[in-house]
């Protein structure tokens, strides 16, 4: 018998279309958040550790990881989007906006964009965009995910599946970099790699090379930071009856872990602008060791910006498998079983060209501007408005103008959130 | 042969009545503190979190868990209380003074408040008063807790005990809160509960439903943070010759354990003001899943506020046992051996009326003012001033008229400080 | 194939004799740095812990444990100096100079100051001197250490050897306190020990009593919060293969405990100033239990000083084994094979005299004047000026004069960088 007062989630019955969820517990990001960040996965690059480093081009101080920032936003949503979920299906149009400073304080809130009922009767598909605000209103993430999620009664499927428009990549009209940004400051000795935005070539791969294993103290201790309540992730006494017998570890922790990772080799790609799609492929326990690899997806040239450019990168996690073969798919097209993670994304690279400053006269505006949500909670997602965009929720297979486009949400039934 | 230069703790003998202890290395809280807290039990009440929130109800920044002040204080007192302890017995008259703050400096003072030998001339029980005072002598926490310690030479009982009058809870007169609360400010939505003081009935019970497995790691982290130096938490090399061949964890580490999970339930409660009674009634261990479970014993209406009501609650938290049904004690009135802690505390919580501003002028005061304790360690402890005081020691039955007074001291036979 | 992009770290043939290094990633230092240390370490010197007393005894600010310090220019020198090695020899000259504080950002840079080809062709030392500067270009610590590296193609030995002269410890004259410091405002309640220097004798042995245990997850996030990136600490999958079958414990993880645990006994000695000489005598794994305890091998009486003494020690530090008897080195000079650390250094203690205040009147210097190393980079090595300077490399045996000098580089085959 449960409290009324405990909150037992969401079933997919209680997701209405256009439905907006306000997320409790806001939070107040500390230098204490960053440090704990750091102790967790060992992150490098500067401009993120080194807060001269940051104002040498520009910053008025070192934001923190553009990762932290998504995991927190990502843990306020769980409890009402996730609680019940079978499976964390995929990511798709993530934005970046505004730097988070400690100091600054997040807010979280979701809109469901989409609705697909299960030909199994017990679940369904529930998409949802989440936007992470800091206390001046201002967009810091915002991204599609879509979760499995259980059918409080079972029932077949009784209303026609709502499927939001994404697009196979964040476009470079939409990426956005702080408009203080002074490239010319940007010291290639501190940074700790030589290699700059023309030193890459599409289709470049790069074994990361180093390996790190995963504490279940280490896990545990990550997604309480982010106050991400997913039960999976804690309960061993409950999990040791489920399907895997061991807790699952966030798969937010292995995006981190490999982007940390991928510095070695990646040590120029200081800031995350763009999720375009992400895959949970196979799940990660404590006592895996995790290695990845990236690929150059896309070159992209930044509109109104010549000191920077932007890398779109495959980046591939595998567990107790060296990624020096570059590891990733079967002849049967499916995953290998030691690929962890497929996650698609885009990175600001300096560039040696001078910034165009006359161009960005706004202080503390974004490039372009953000879509405008704000703390009344009457936010704008950017879904319908973003071109190119795409359908590619319900196919099969990959899209082929897209080469890491999303996978069939089905495809990946792994719980992460 | 042990050095005279290093601690070897107080022994029964060393401890004379009314003597005043002052403990070393105070500690300047920080961000930091807050952030490790945060990854190792996941709270989320939204005062603590977000600042903005905490501005909103009259504070001038989120104030540290109330617990995390405790435990600094409780850390600091190990050294002289109970390092040659054999038995964390109990605790009461526990009151949550002037809020912590990122900045502040905790020092702790204990003063000795009752003494009996006991009969299998080993040992002998210590009462003290332990209080945590701020850089402007501000008490912070302050609480009486009794530990069974080790006689330095065994000897018959040849002194009449000393019994402190404890009460069976903290009373509502003596129950603050920051003066400068305005609830009126205080967020539904944000807070993550829509369940206020009105919403909960005498007898009410809740389980909190999630449960958290406990890591090595993770414990030492915590009971390290709070410079808490008893060696059966860290110490595996010893401890498995000792009577369990594992590390104890810290039995505070439990009540911060079961107040994070206990938001799931009790989201509005905001603010421990008092810790009435509490018993480690079994040992926990790494490995152990910990769930717990609460009733309301008691609704309090606090003089001069009518903008916060008190609830007083018994939290039961245990291993590997889930809380779907209450477990607590069988016909024999023994704890079931899966409970792991019986904790009598008292927490404030949103009421929706306006506060009542003109009856309190002064800024920077609590209501009531707290015992005035003073750096210059002149402090004045509580007990025989705070009506109504119950002996409740060397009774080997509970007090009937309140259902949750501290058991028998001999009762609880577990060493957690 | 490794891509180009990755850093495969320096071989013996990459050093060059007086090349400077600049390591990547400077790090700002926060208050969350200082809670992690404080969560894995637990140390409890009050200057560190509470700002009132840093100010009490005349600093502006608590200064950040002097070994946290020395740990991020540690992990800044491990992907130019030691990412090949095979083991770390060993440390000699170090120095601590200007406190760091919450806020400063710390930089590091090295440069070779001696080279040796070994006889079996794979391997060869490299001497650095690696030093840390803060934001002011001020020296915050410097040391001396070598390390046994992998050719990158083998080879008889084709050069001569070129050997640093190094101190057996550094001298008085060379020790450096805050100018600021007036010790008469220590508070020996709250310090938590009542021994000054002039409690201490030479040769006193004291037995730090209190053991520790290790688990993957500290020593990892220890490790990572310094940006160190020995592969040899992180990676089981890959460490199963290797030689003990284990991750290795960093080294300087085991000096922090010990320094933790030695307050247990030398609890005034609130200042690292010098790091004569360290051997890691033993692999240390997660699991093992950490005792130490310490040696007076020295009382230094500082010029120009009469309010600070300085103590000389040696504290070593074993695994799984009670220091209470003491255990060194074996009748046949060989370390016992449960010591793994023996760490040869001075510490400031009070001293109950007052400051000679106008011998001082410069605010902000060190007495002495740091070696003036500088954020351009042209800093400039103490070897070679520091008198009196010992040759003690490549000497079997351990210099008569000196109880506690550096081993042989070549008698310590542990890697630990």
């Amino acid at each position: 018998m449960s409290s009324p007062k405990t909150n037992s989630g969401n079933f997919f019955e209680d997701f209405k279309f256009d439905q907006e969820l306000i997320h409790p517990t806001p939070r107040t990001v500390t230098a204490g958040d960053v440090a704990v960040y750091q102790a967790l996965f060992g992150p490098r690059f500067a401009v993120n550790s080194d807060k001269e480093f940051a104002k040498a081009i520009g910053l008025p101080d070192s934001p923190i990881d553009d990762l932290l920032a998504f995991h927190i936003v990502f843990g306020k949503t769980v409890p009402e989007i996730s609680l019940n979920a079978v499976a964390n299906l995929g990511y798709a149009d993530g934005h970046f906006g505004v730097p988070v400073y400690v100091g600054d304080t997040i807010t979280a809130v979701s809109r469901v964009i989409g609705l697909k009922e299960n030909s199994d009767n017990k679940t369904g598909v529930v998409y949802v965009r989440s936007t992470g605000l800091n206390q001046h209103d201002e967009m810091v993430v915002d991204y599609v995910r879509w979760v499995m999620v259980r059918k409080r009664t079972e029932s077949p499927p009784a209303t026609d599946p709502i499927l939001p428009n994404l697009p196979a990549a964040v476009p470079a009209s939409a990426l956005m970099f702080p408009h203080q940004l002074r490239m010319s400051g940007y010291d290639l000795q501190l940074s700790g790699s030589p290699y700059l935005w023309e030193s890459y070539e599409k289709g470049e791969k790069i074994d990361h090379v180093d390996g790190m294993t995963i504490e279940e103290a280490e896990h545990q201790m990550a997604t309480r930071l982010y106050q991400n309540t997913a039960k999976v992730h804690f309960n061993q006494h409950e999990q040791a009856q489920g399907r895997f017998g061991r807790r699952l570890i966030y798969g937010g922790h292995i995006i981190s872990l490999a982007r940390a990772l991928s510095f070695n080799g990646l040590g120029n790609g200081f800031r995350m602008v763009a999720i375009n799609a992400g895959t949970h492929a196979n799940p990660t326990f404590a006592g895996n060791t995790l290695y990845c690899w990236s690929e150059v997806v896309d070159k992209i040239v930044l509109p109104r910006r010549d000191d920077i450019g932007a890398l779109r990168l495959r980046t591939v996690a595998t567990k107790d498998k060296s990624c020096a073969d570059f590891p990733y798919k079967g002849a049967d097209k499916k995953y290998d079983p030691q690929v962890v993670l497929d996650f698609d994304y885009t990175v600001g690279r300096a560039s040696p060209h001078p910034p165009l400053d006359s161009l960005f006269p706004q202080a503390h505006r974004l490039t372009p501007p953000p879509p405008a949500p704000c703390r009344t909670m009457k936010h704008t997602g950017a879904q319908g408005t973003a071109p190119p965009a795409v359908a590619i929720v319900g196919q099969g297979e990959m899209v082929d103008l897209v080469p890491v486009a999303v996978d069939h949400p089905l495809a990946a039934p792994m719980t992460i959130g």
